[in-house]
């Protein structure tokens, strides 16, 4: 690759230093297996001490075999995976607790920073405005580097969002909805362009779609996302398999990621093998490119090295640990991160809720009556197991799924502080608080199909075609 | 991928059914490592030996380990290449022999066929016109489905010719023209039209190159490959980092290319390590991609599954076999193919020239004196150690340079055989010879440089501005 074998140590990425080390240490393996002379093997081990120490110097860490830098640490080639550990990457998240991943630890593991008190008043103070509910109740609860994304807007030094969905049905859920109807408040508040990619090259790649099909259901999934209310003019939505080939900054900065990560990289990130296709270990840098403002020449007017922030559920952040890697060594800005929890099933916290089960959660299509039957029958209870017991020991809101989602979408924090109470005092029954969730879905999903409507493929062809857009940098 | 682990085997193409038979033969032999149950043992070998049949019934070869099938046999994974035996890669070529790489081996190794006298004068009759002197003399001397195209030409079903340059620096020399040349005259005497990819994102990935000097070598190599005399009107000229943004039929067909092609495959085929970036890894489907008509909706007029022919140097043929692999996996049809041998250094054959060394070839930019000084310092010579013993036995014309470069660049098969006979009987001495080579490449170079003077800024733009082609299908 770019770099040749001999170059400075000093120059290397924490995880180019972690391989340098790993393969050094093989090597000596190697020669003691072969029994070489001593001397040969005192060398490379002298070697290998010397790249230990630039390691640690580098990452403020020892090695460890196995255990990538922090920035980088692996979620699923399962090295140092506990039994109960949960386990989450793009395509998976599991956890065997009741109430969820555990994010504190997912933060240690990640190597990002918690959404502290400081941090949301800092963002009350610049925007001047009270806090999305998402930050107030920990829904976005992790960050990398959103204090510099600060620091610069308080300079009166703008940026622009990233987020995106890989397509891969027509049938968007709620838990779908989280990433936009936040990444719509940050572009209302901070008043900033935004691309919103959608990876319908990814969904060929991975499924047993055809491109067509692919393609398809990224302009039924710009419909729901446009209908979360986002600005025309500050807004650019694209289709990868459309927008690859119509844009050459996207193509050009694709590349570049790509001659900066290697395929063992891509193996420790994202645990990829050899039998899995060309196509998937060369999309992570798809899916990196919008992250720097280049892609987009037409969008930011030829306007390069603008700072992005990117909002997005915790499983993706492997995508932009590898960004984040790979950005100095191709003269970008690293993109800033806000991620969010996970959006509980019906069925419990302990899973991702799954597009191909209609039952796991509130689909944007249902009907007011479906809504009602689905939270009545699906949605997992908190509450004791006869009246009685309830009204005695009261109800558990930490697993409970209706209260869950109230914390999404009630907006109400006094109200919502209220319920808990009431059911954790066993005051209000499982029935009431169920009640209280369908009337607070029913008018909210009604009115998101009633924006849809609106949204004709005049509406959808606007946001996906490729303009400057209303904002001067 | 796209192919399920119970799909039917009749459906796997050869190179899948080599990969389930070798993963196959592993899980035997860690059954056995392991000391597992004596029945799971005996299953694992029975699905083993199923599988070598389904590969046998195939490929009608019999199963070797590391051994891929002849079609897409490797050249540089070193499994089975013997000492003295010429090694031949995209991006090496290496022969003990001063004769040059043994091209009959490499027929059989590959897989290819050779282009004999039936096939010669086959086109001899559907063209109406004498083969151009690379055919007669067997520069062009293997193919793939030749036949099919002529088959479909005499049955005034037409075809598109594809080829192309990897843009590593500014200077051409004489061996980069020779599919140039070869494909114009396909051009001519077939009447069709032709797309020339410059593979500026494989110098870009490949060389310590930036993106933007990447681009600037394929446009002056477009200079001179123009000068060739290709028809504006039946040429597109495109450097892939520019291309690939304006098209979307083109990254439409890397991604299927890249759904249907494996890490283990880009490995055997190419050499490619755990080590190499994910841009080099996922390159090969950007080469193959060309060889769909699809990839080029301006240029056809959105007419897909026209067949296409490629002339190349055989090195090249990797990328080819591979795509020829994939084609009907993805319902496009196999390109054919017309392979060259190398053009040798001056120094000898044993060696494919060098665009850095300067004294290794002719350059397109050098002047008559240079070229006298470089042919009579540097083409090595087939002739005796003096005039008399020259005189005496007669030079080798297997070894000699100038003589080899006038079957490549002297028209006059009279000539050329008058000269052979002249000088292995030893009545023409070296530097008489070097001198016919002199006077034949002198005006054949001053006239290109006359000719790419004319190429102006606005000419190159004219070749790669994607446009409908003057021809119709």
């Amino acid at each position: 690759m770019a770099d040749s074998p001999n170059c400075d140590l000093e120059s290397l990425s924490p995880l180019q230093l972690f391989e340098r080390v790993t393969k050094q240490g093989e090597k000596v393996r190697a020669l003691k297996a072969e029994k070489a002379p001593k001397d040969e093997i005192d060398a490379a081990v002298r070697m290998l001490l010397s790249f230990k120490l630039s390691y640690k110097t580098a990452t403020g860490q020892d090695y460890q075999a196995g255990l990538p830098p922090r920035d980088l640490v692996l979620m699923n080639n399962g090295t140092t995976k506990e039994e109960d550990e949960d386990f989450v990457d793009p395509w998976t998240v599991q956890t065997s607790n009741a109430k969820g991943v555990d994010y504190d630890k997912l933060i240690v593991r990640f190597g990002s920073s918690k959404i502290d008190t400081d941090l949301i008043n800092r963002i009350e103070k610049a925007i001047g405005q009270k806090p999305h509910r998402f930050l107030r109740r920990g829904i976005f609860f992790s960050h990398r580097d959103m204090d510099q994304i600060l620091d610069a807007y308080e300079n009166k030094k703008s940026f622009y969002l990233y987020t995106g969905r890989g397509p891969s049905s027509q049938a968007m859920h709620l838990g779908h909805l989280i990433p936009f109807i936040f990444t719509k408040w940050l572009q209302e508040v901070f008043d900033v362009p935004l691309v919103i990619q959608l990876t319908d090259d990814e969904k060929y790649l991975w499924k047993d779609l055809t491109t067509e099909k692919a393609y398809e259901y990224a302009r039924e999934n710009a419909k729901d996302i446009i209908a979360c209310g986002f600005d025309v003019n500050k807004t650019f939505i694209f289709s990868d398999l459309d927008y690859l080939g119509t844009s050459t900054g996207f193509y050009k900065n694709i590349v570049k990621v790509q001659k900066h990560v290697t395929f063992n990289q891509v193996k420790g990130i994202f645990g990829f093998t050899d039998s899995d296709c060309i196509g998937k270990i060369s999309f992570p840098a798809i899916q990196a490119a919008p992250s720097f403002s280049s892609s987009f020449p037409q969008i930011f007017n030829g306007k390069e090295n603008i700072q992005c922030l990117i909002p997005c559920a915790i499983d993706q952040d492997p995508y932009f640990r590898m960004t984040r890697d790979v950005a100095p060594r191709i003269g970008q800005p690293k993109p800033a991160l806000l991620h969010s929890v996970f959006f509980p099933a019906l069925q419990g916290a302990q899973t991702k809720m799954s597009a191909s089960d209609p039952n796991s959660s509130i689909f944007l299509t249902d009907t007011p009556k479906q809504i009602k039957t689905k939270i009545n029958k699906h949605a997992f209870s908190g509450g004791r197991d006869t009246i009685e017991e309830h009204r005695k020991y009261g109800g558990n809101c930490d697993v409970d799924v209706s209260f869950m989602y109230l914390t999404f979408f009630l907006e109400d924090d006094d109200r919502l502080e209220q319920l808990k109470q009431a059911y954790t005092s066993g005051a209000l029954l499982t029935g009431e608080l169920k009640k209280v969730l369908i009337e607070t879905l029913q008018p909210l999903i009604a009115a998101h199909q009633e924006r849809r409507k609106q949204v004709t493929d005049e509406v959808v062809k606007q946001f996906m075609t490729p303009r400057k857009l209303a904002f001067e940098f």
